[in-house]
């Protein structure tokens, strides 16, 4: 019962098939290889269009070099407070950008609020070089907290920016949760919203270390190769990223993986609302759900050996957490069964 | 016929195999799984002490955290004007650094001169703030073009290192290829040699993706999970590489693929040596091999499917280069093959 | 009627004349002249103990290198979210830090919040790499909206930060401000309540370029001549700052300057709180006077001549602005005379 | 008789006047005051077209920030190896940069050498991301050893730059002396030479401290408001750099200033090439004499209080000093008085 996070569980048997397969033989390295061609064609069909496609290993390194490719002096860049960039990766992003500022825009359910981001792009008047300029909107898909921005919230972001000349990065560590959670196609998710830069997320639906950066306007993309390898990130045997997203991306198997994650989330979400000793915090809408567990059921739930994370936020949407409470976050993941559901909510009772 | 470099050849069955056999299950993020702990007192077994080691992707994320721990402002780092970190990293140690330089002490047959380090040292001196401060020397065994540093010319520039306070970094990309040309205990290589911090390749050697940044004094690595993580090369799903290493290290695997990639070196050596259309540069004494060949046989070579790098190298040791001939650098790898070898020195005629 | 900085000010002609005094004759460069000994001895006399000063051109510079002399990676700066470093410089501590990150740590009247700061702290937990951590407290004395921290105030700020293991900075662009309004010496301000670096202000209070970075605990300071040629602090004419604080700390002309901009503020603030146009919106302590206006009266100040900045915040201490009204801020130097004040009084009516 | 460095002159008494004559009164602070339009516009005549002008305070501050403003990641500048960026900036230009690195193309009398440059830039092929990518030629004018580039040398190293998209940068920290050395307007030593961006010194010339930042074309210097700013060096009395330029401008007296330090230059090395105890090592060319003088002779004019620095070049141009000589380095300035260089010549003999 491992709900502690989508990256605790390993990897799909397809994807390690393919590693085995793709082991043998030489091949050019530095992503040269046919199957970094074929991987990098396989996301040009993804989103309808050319698009640039860079592979790295983490989700981190993906964020910090979209932020490096749109990087200015002083610059800042909006984004939720709750969002991995300005939480969860040690400052990667004011690393990489070699001191840009991250700037909070609050908004309910993990959704950056559009009104908030005018008034926080507001406070940096051009020409005025005391606080910096802004230099790109970044917003997480699904969010956080497992909730979604529908197409209208994205479009509601990207005006905002494309009016004040700001890229739009979308973290999508979690693309393919969202994706299938609003039925959409990729290009309708990103390019006809006006998302600029993607970081396409592989590694925590299934694949071992696989992410890419996805530049949508490849003429965005032209230092790119350079600041990749400056970053160390530019892996010698980069197949080894291609081949697993050869497998993953191949016949669906994604978006498979997705949907049978989000369904477990689904399926958890109604058990535990059904169960006297929890509530959901809010609605899940893709494979995280956050509810309410009295502590003494959770105590009980990690007796029995599940395992999931305590959320520090001591108030959500009005709403307080009673002592004998506590928030937590469970991620469902490929790899998730139905009897773990069924156990935890059977032990919740 | 690839012997364009190690790093075009795949992995080993047994490092594919071991990650299908961590795949399935939940495993703890970030590093902290059982296969990780595994994997890491297998290297303090290796180097006969605890020391501390951070597994990463690539061999530049390595070098360049290695320069970035022992950072000082103003910092210049002393090493072969041919070393990776030089001349292939596009800049890595330098933006990782926040700007360090890296100067260049010559020497023969790849390898740094005591001499030479002495003088640039000495280019330094203490609180004469304007040319910066020396921070660390770094030598890359086996040396970039296939030779090594003898124990005792290791001793010699790790003498100088700590006469001047600085500490000593072996690029070991060919780590293992080294040790056993030199029939040492890592121990013996480092510890005992007065080397401070190893980037210890997996990579070249029949693994997918996997460095390890060790140091052989873990007081040295306090913030060293900082600056992983900082740059973006923490791994999620660390076990991944953990897995390679794991099954790499058992049994003496990663000696066997190293004896036999220096094997096929030394093979293709004499073939080479004996062909009247070839000459060797210098003596191989890793898994590289430099022969000056005709331009003639190399196009005939080439032509024959045979892959290899021309070396920018226009003279060598007094020597200079014929029109018709040029400087070729043959890597081989745990994956070349005795039958390749010989085609290879056949064709050479 | 010019309010709008103390910076809009020039120089006391004191400060000129000791720069003409010095512009003949040779002298070593660099910072190492008589006049530079002979100012950093003052400011050892002036803290009472051995200090480590070094001289910089800008507050900015002095509060940026403050914090690379503490830098740590993922590094974690708290401070009130209106501080200098934090609204004004540009990014220029992230920047110069190679990427740390500045946290606000919110309070009512300009001053940082204890309770928040030691909630801040604990949002770092220690070996957590995924959020950075903890590098230093700054708080800025007086306060951007010309309050100060009383000596107890101070206390508990640093009781905190010790407990934590972080430095505490104190920006002191209006050192002198604060202190002749506090009546305490400088080392009962500083040394005595745990502050362990100072970026002390000259230009502000009559200088025309002089701001000396101090730290009281010269062990602190050991990279600090580095990091400051590194970043293009060091002047060669280092003699042209020296010269300047050594008139200004001379006879007390530094304390007397201060408390004639103080006493302009205070002349101030009982002008405009006798006016039935203005309101104060918190009590100056200091050399900045925060009256709310009415619209109408601030146009009519405008157009006899004055100059003050409107001041971006809707709401303070409770109160929200009419919508005929204006927050205003007003700053004194040792440049504003009572004719000044007098006639802005009678203007605002 | 204080020959070691043109920066341990102090000021000229017309630019304390002129700042004496600016220190009363208000005016608008970081750049935006009246004398600072003035100055400005002073650029603009000099230079015969509109030009974006920054002042800072240092050369280093000049240099490191013309080469951020053309910063590209993986960045090389291609530079003499004794050119002040290369060897007294402690790594300024790294560090602004966040990596950028310095490639030292030799060549005789401190000149680059054209086809060392060809050669240089040669070793970086486009689209090859290992060793990075060029990114500015930059040259010192008059160069590090007190020789020129005559308008012709300029042209062939800006062909050559132009040729590879390079931006051309002058360091001119003694930009007055070579000017009037050559007989050249600014505008024929810069713009109708190729030199996109000028570092343009006064400090050694006589100010306090005093230097522009001049891009010839403004279009290139669209960022550099936020550069200067985030690198601390936008001062808030800027005024007190502009007013220097003001006067240093004004009726010649830079030109003046210059043409007296060349004078006493040549006359100094007059008198030390009719000297047996002595020979100059190259011919000056500007405000620095390099002569070879005997270990006694030296030894006696140290005795009789004359200062000046050896210069750490073993040979030169084919020679190779006696171990009873030594290589000197004298710099005149604007206060070197005829009876200092009388004075010295007559003590050597």
């Amino acid at each position: 019962m491992n709900f502690k996070s989508d990256n605790c569980a390993g990897a799909h048997p397809k994807i390690t098939e393919n590693l085995a397969a793709n082991a043998s033989g030489f091949a050019a390295s530095y992503g040269a290889s046919d199957v970094d061609r074929r991987a990098e064609e396989m996301f040009c069909d993804l989103f309808g269009r050319q698009v640039a496609v860079f592979f790295v290993g983490t989700g981190t390194a993906a964020n910090a070099l979209a932020m490096t490719a749109v990087n200015r002096p002083g610059g800042v860049v909006f984004c939720h407070p709750q969002a991995h960039i300005f939480e969860d990766e040690c400052g990667a992003p004011e690393y990489f950008t070699g001191g840009a500022r991250l700037a909070g825009v609050d908004g309910a359910f993990g959704r950056m609020d559009p009104d908030g981001l005018v008034e926080a792009i507001g406070r940096h008047p051009a020409d005025f070089v005391h606080n910096g300029q802004p230099m790109a909107v970044s917003i997480t898909q699904s969010t956080e907290i497992g909730t979604l921005y529908a197409p209208g919230d994205i479009d509601a972001i990207s005006t905002i920016g494309r009016k004040n000349g700001l890229p739009l990065h979308m973290d999508g560590a979690r693309f393919a949760n969202a994706l299938v959670a609003l039925d959409l196609t990729p290009a309708a998710m990103t390019v006809e919203r006006g998302v600029d830069i993607v970081s396409f997320g592989g590694t925590k639906n299934g694949c071992w270390c696989a992410e890419a950066l996805v530049f949508l306007d490849p003429d965005m993309a032209a230092d790119v190769p350079f600041l990749r390898k400056r970053a160390a990130h530019l892996f010698s045997k980069s197949r080894f990223i291609a081949a697993q997203f050869e497998a993953y991306l191949a016949d669906g198997l994604w978006l498979e993986l997705a949907r049978h994650s989000n369904a477990m989330a689904t399926a958890l979400a109604e058990g535990l609302a059904a169960s006297s000793n929890c509530r959901l915090a809010w609605q899940p809408e893709a494979n995280e759900v956050f509810p309410v567990i009295k502590r003494q059921t959770a105590a009980r739930l990690v007796d029995a050996g599940a395992e999931f994370h305590e959320w520090p936020m001591p108030s959500f949407g009005g709403e307080k957490l009673g002592d004998d409470e506590m928030l937590c976050r469970l991620v469902t993941s490929f790899a998730t069964t139905e009897e773990d559901v069924a156990r935890f909510c059977e032990i919740a009772g």
